[in-house]
């Protein structure tokens, strides 16, 4: 067993404090990562706060990892020592259900098991994040990252990108299609850069227009406010594909009401509570409202290749350990341009 | 102008009287139908009771329509006198917009001009339905009838047939795909005996077991009762298209907990108020909820093709013009198996 820093939460209320866990003895299968950088996704707070349920504490969090491999198990042959790689949000699946073999383990039918907060199956601890100096993880759920991408910066590809990039490609963004993305934050912003990198043409929806140079410098074309209700009129039927990165209650008529004939609204972000539908909205114009979570592991690779080829990267604010709590309560203010990275040096 | 017998909605609160109505004289573009039969859908029902908004009275509803053309006007091309013909649920549309130009004349984004109750672009009058001798149409919105499907049964192909035969189609039911039923009434069963000629695995979900004996003689490999909450777990991600025809308000949640990962559940019933969507059924597996109106006019044909090709009618029970009063309050307690029709001779 490894003994390494970390910072976890010791209940709901409290904040992250400075703590050690034990990452597992290498597996043959096994990798083991000194982690470089982690990002901060909202996810993380709701999980640490009990808002999707009770957890188990303490709990380190942290999703978005990226380090290097330091050292192999006996059976590795994907990675080798030196080798730049990223963890996301899962660390393991059945790998024998449809969904695995079809290279879809987030909706493995076993369930997925998330990087934290989950039951690992080989001791039936509970898994612990990226907020940490190292993790060991199946070398099936280890991703490369190009050597291109800025390492300070890269981390969010890992979540924010990939929940954001399998949508827009299982919904064919591209040339001649229209792309709103609803909400400027860690996911919509990087929503927006993968869908102007496929060409799409690509309109921002945010709350106020503070965000409209940032919008319009990512590529987006046009940026409206959600608060103006002229919003919603001009747009009405507008979009093939609407990427809804906002996890608060939305007026959904409205919003569907966006939607071209036969076009999508994705959620990505999920609401605690539910959402009520205007079932006319999708019926009268043959439109859909979907849900996506994360992607597989092959595709997030995918995402990655695309980000390096077309040079795209989150935009990111650098924190020290110490800057986590500050820095959850900013997120929550939505107080970021546009997500936080920790640096993991600083667990030291 | 032609006067014709017809059965009208003096008010939302009256029942249906015998009265005579005019139709235009024929344009160039237009045929002139004698209406031989003509569904009652629950449609009509929803129309003239006002429950999906005010309406202008009195009104003819029936948009199941089918009779003999017993006139053209001077360019018609598409039909002759003598020919079996079927009008639907829209007699018009702009012909110039995308949707038009594509075919799906139900999107039309200058919105088609519904059988009844629609208004007329050509002179602004309101639209009359089917419950009457006969009917005016442009060419284009009149569908040829194969002689081989029963006329005294085909009718509600117009509507029903068609409102399931398009997301069954769109969704690619088929060899393979797991379909499901919600509601077993006119449309329902006409969802499961497409479904079935398509080659699906059918399911019916109805309230009880009473109607497992019709759903397996029309193909189903299975009927659950939805009165059951042990459905909802036997049955837990089963699904890769479930076409809900039931217009009352549903339990989303476990509804759409019965669809398979990256399942759609489509309605074709439209609800009057919101429904409530917990939002993680969506995400977790990747599914949708989609809504579906009617079908365009060439997917209307192909409709009538398959069925003639398959031998699929609606199972009726013919009524007279004085039993329509009576038919509406049994196609509101569920007794009917599984369409009304109107027998048009009577209205003379």
């Amino acid at each position: 067993m490894l003994t390494v820093n970390a910072y976890a939460a010791p209940s709901a209320t409290e904040p992250l404090v400075k703590t050690t866990i034990q990452r597992r003895d290498l597996g043959p299968k096994d990798v083991l990562i000194e982690i470089a950088y982690a990002g901060i996704c909202h996810s993380d707070i709701h999980t640490v706060r009990g808002d999707w349920g009770p957890i188990t504490y303490p709990q380190v969090v942290g999703h978005e990892i990226v380090g290097h491999v330091t050292e192999v198990g006996s059976d590795v042959t994907k990675h080798r020592v030196g080798d730049r790689v990223g963890v996301g949000c899962m660390v393991n699946s059945c790998g024998e259900c449809e969904q695995c073999l079809a290279g879809q383990e987030q909706y493995c039918l076993e369930g997925n098991i998330q990087t934290y907060n989950g039951v690992d199956p080989a001791d039936g601890t509970i898994t612990q994040g990226g907020y940490a100096q190292a993790v060991v993880v199946d070398e099936g759920f280890v991703l490369r990252v190009p050597e291109s991408l800025d390492i300070e910066k890269v981390a969010p590809l890992l979540c924010a990108g990939i929940t954001t990039y399998s949508p827009l490609r299982r919904w064919n963004a591209g040339p001649g299609t229209k792309v709103a993305v609803v909400g400027m934050g860690g996911l919509g912003h990087m929503a927006v850069k993968i869908a102007v990198a496929l060409g799409a043409d690509v309109t921002v929806l945010s709350q106020t227009t503070a965000k409209r140079e940032d919008s319009l410098r990512y590529g987006a074309t046009a940026h409206y406010a959600t608060n103006d209700a002229a919003t919603f009129d001009e747009l009405a039927s507008t979009f093939d594909l609407i990427i809804n990165t906002v996890s608060a209650k939305i007026d959904m008529g409205a919003y569907l009401g966006l939607l071209a004939v036969k076009g999508t609204l994705v959620n990505v972000g999920a609401p605690a509570d539910p959402l009520e539908v205007p079932v006319f909205q999708l019926i009268m114009a043959g439109r859909s409202w979907a849900g996506s979570a994360i992607g597989g592991i092959a595709e997030t690779q995918e995402m990655l290749d695309f980000c390096a080829e077309h040079g795209i990267l989150p935009e990111t604010e650098l924190v020290s350990a110490e800057q986590i709590n500050d820095a959850y309560e900013r997120v929550l203010a939505s107080d970021v341009r546009y997500r936080f990275v920790i640096d993991a040096k600083t667990f030291a």
